[in-house]
């Protein structure tokens, strides 16, 4: 297994192809890493100026001052092997190669591809890509991607992709989106994976103490047992979510032409994350949901949920999806269903799903969500609590963000997920009183159901505790 | 059959029940309506006021100056019938009773609804709910609706619900999201369902000349036979896309406490939509998203697809969930695949899917779209277009309404469709570009693909032109 510490978490930087211009690949990566703040020694290295972006620049890798632990590699395709033979013959400790056009291209690439290998095989430096936006580490605050970025709150998500959209344009979305951002500490793209690759990187992350949750998007896996090995023993302790695609034939096509990888036998592979207790995701959008879930929310004892709704159409959704999903409503205790009863009319009865608006109407606002939502939290025949809000002046109230707080406060270890429907005005403000509550908010019934889903099968037989 | 025109484009209204009180129902929904702008006389029935809201008041529905065509009744559940009693007497044509507590709560509420229908039997006139928030007509500007409402741009969807998700917040959220907004003409919510039921609206809608798309939420049917021997007929006209819950044992159970409803056979149900080419949504976001599509898009010819992409791995992604929907993946002509090839690296092999970002390093940003796009919608051998997006800088460019539009307006019958992820900024200029320009824009793969099967299955064997 190689370690990836000189890749993942390096003390000292080089871009090597870093430019001055804003609009090329090197001119952003270098860029986002300079303004991102990276704490160690930074160099680029460009034989045509003396400086760029006004740092000193170098001629060569063999100019710089030390030998970095990682070199970002930012050039046209026919200049990468030598300056990843430069970077083997410094003693770089690794590098991640953004070109593309090598094994997933043609002849050119194919055997330009075998060269890269061979370096990486006689030298033993760690190489991500190629074809990749790059890897970036928000703690050290190491945004080396070539899409332009904001530096990100660290957080407790290790991301692994075959591609460049979780270290790049997609989660730029997830992380500035109007909605939650998902903590992320570490994202690394490998492209067309020649040397690292999942099992690497899954024995990074569980290593590494801040990482909570491990989210793989995958194409192939190039050493499938020693994976699903790994992977069975690491999520005991830690949850991993896996979106793989080429699950069908002319998926598997696709991703050929994509990063030149071999197709994996999806049903095995797919009986194999089950029996784990793995969780796989079904597109980009639910594997982010599935992250958000498990890094905000401790593992539930079981799979009964209590679904509190302002809609009846929403629990009654939500009631056909969870039972789909394997989870079960769960059975109201006496005392529950007391404490629910104290906020309806006679005539409405009190059950699962319970209906926030019969109780809005009857009594005070704040009161209709905190007792049936502390109800539920309290009842130790709920596993999990779901409910639906909608976001508009008729169910809103004050102090909204300290129900939520004194919730969380009095049940840390319950689970409890909301879907906010409404417009935007009340629904921004409730998202915001709901920042660093560790409430994740989904944007519909179906993906909040797959959240919990989620936390159930990463509950499963482990020993996660959140 | 009913005639649903006095409850859905009434020419004059009364509000039984308005109230000066903007947190009360009956205060909302009058003001809604008076804001909104409803052409049409409009009477505020109150007996403890002279005035409501600026708008002279009534003390009773026998008092009104005239028989108006629909009165809302926004009155506690205990004095519902006598006001549906002194509709009847007077020759109101149609009611939509807002209250809860009938059929689906106690013994109290069923005998009421027992009562309510005996009005309606013996009088004939025309009943949307109890239990229910409203409904909105767009082109009328009636915005009958208790949740507050902005005025809505007319659209050609109409809306049936069963519940007040799609005639309320939910429907405010897609009328005011970031995103685009669905065109929604008509909306009309039935909750317990005591007299017009989806039959009524079905051919209400079907005769509507301004109906192109219809959604139908429902619980249960009350009329199965007669429903799916009309949607047959409807939909080789319209598209129509239902989506039903209570489709589990536990959901069919919530079901009955939401809006009293039996139990619908869902696995008879199923097999019917699916004979008869009715779109069948999973949830409520693919509701909307289903008639986003069916409302922008014309039907296409076949079901094969060409995915352009600026990630490969949402190409990949996109062509398994293609392959597992029933769409196939398009074969390029030799004079697509030429043009494709004018804008790639020679490196780079022109095939489906297709990789934006390649083309964005090698030709300018502008030809890098442009030039693919209007060669996938030239094709003869490709039916749908669908293409994935990222909105960052390095991707952007001038002119992208004029690129969009000039797309359109040469391929006006070939179903285009977008995935565009990335940060706020560039996303929501390219959004906002492509206003009116009936390019759907869907927020992940799998939403988009939904999307674009749903036009294959309302363009299966029906006559619908779009």
């Amino acid at each position: 297994m190689k370690d990836l510490t000189p890749l993942l978490a390096p003390r000292s930087v080089a871009v090597i192809g870093a430019s001055a211009d804003a609009a090329k690949s090197g001119g952003i990566l270098f860029k986002n890493i300079k303004d991102g703040g990276f704490e160690g020694p930074l160099y680029p290295v460009n034989p045509r100026a003396a400086t760029v972006q006004g740092l000193k620049a170098y001629p060569s890798v063999a100019a710089l001052p030390e030998a970095v632990d990682l070199a970002y590699i930012v050039l046209p395709r026919e200049r990468v092997a030598q300056a990843l033979a430069e970077c083997a013959e410094k003693g770089v400790g690794a590098a991640c190669i953004i070109a593309a056009g090598f094994g997933e291209s043609d002849d050119w690439g194919r055997a330009a591809e075998a060269e890269l290998k061979a370096i990486v095989a006689r030298s033993g430096i760690v190489v991500a890509g190629p074809n990749t936006v790059g890897l970036v580490n928000a703690e050290r605050r190491l945004m080396g991607s070539f899409v332009p970025f904001p530096t990100w709150q660290d957080g407790g998500v290790a991301l692994f992709g075959q591609s460049g959209l979780f270290a790049g344009v997609y989660i730029l979305q997830v992380m500035s989106q109007d909605a939650q951002r998902l903590g992320v500490r570490l994202s690394l793209a490998v492209g067309n994976k020649i040397d690292v690759d999942e099992v690497d990187f899954l024995a990074f992350a569980a290593a590494d103490a801040k990482t909570r949750v491990i989210g793989l998007y995958l194409e192939s896996l190039r050493r499938p047992r020693a994976f699903l090995d790994l992977a069975r023993e690491v999520r005991e302790r830690k949850p991993i979510v896996v979106l793989k695609s080429g699950r069908t034939r002319e998926g598997a096509r696709a991703s050929a032409s994509h990063t030149g990888a071999l197709a994996t036998d999806d049903a095995l592979l797919d009986a194999a994350l089950r029996q784990h207790g793995i969780v796989r995701a079904t597109d980009e959008d639910d594997f982010v949901d599935c992250l958000k879930a498990l890094s905000m929310l401790a593992p539930p004892k079981g799979r009964r949920v209590a679904v509190l709704t302002t809609s009846g159409a929403v629990g009654v959704l939500m009631t056909d999806q969870l039972s789909e999903a394997g989870l079960a409503l769960a059975d109201f205790a006496p005392p529950t269903l007391e404490k629910l009863r104290s906020v309806l009319p006679a005539w409405q009865p009190a059950s699962n799903p319970y209906d926030f608006w019969v109780a809005i109407d009857f009594v005070d606002h704040r009161a209709a969500h905190e007792i049936p939502l502390e109800a539920a939290l309290s009842d130790p025949g709920v596993d999990m609590v779901l409910a639906l809000l909608l976001a508009v002046p008729n169910a809103d109230f004050e102090g909204f963000r300290e129900v939520f707080a004194s919730l969380r406060a009095r049940h840390p270890g319950k689970p409890l997920a909301l879907v906010i429907h409404g417009g935007a005005g009340v629904r921004d403000r409730w998202l915001a009183d709901l920042e660093g509550l560790n409430v994740p908010v989904f944007r519909s019934s179906s993906a909040a159901v797959r959240g919990l889903r989620a936390l159930a099968v990463a509950a499963h037989g482990g020993n996660w505790r959140g």
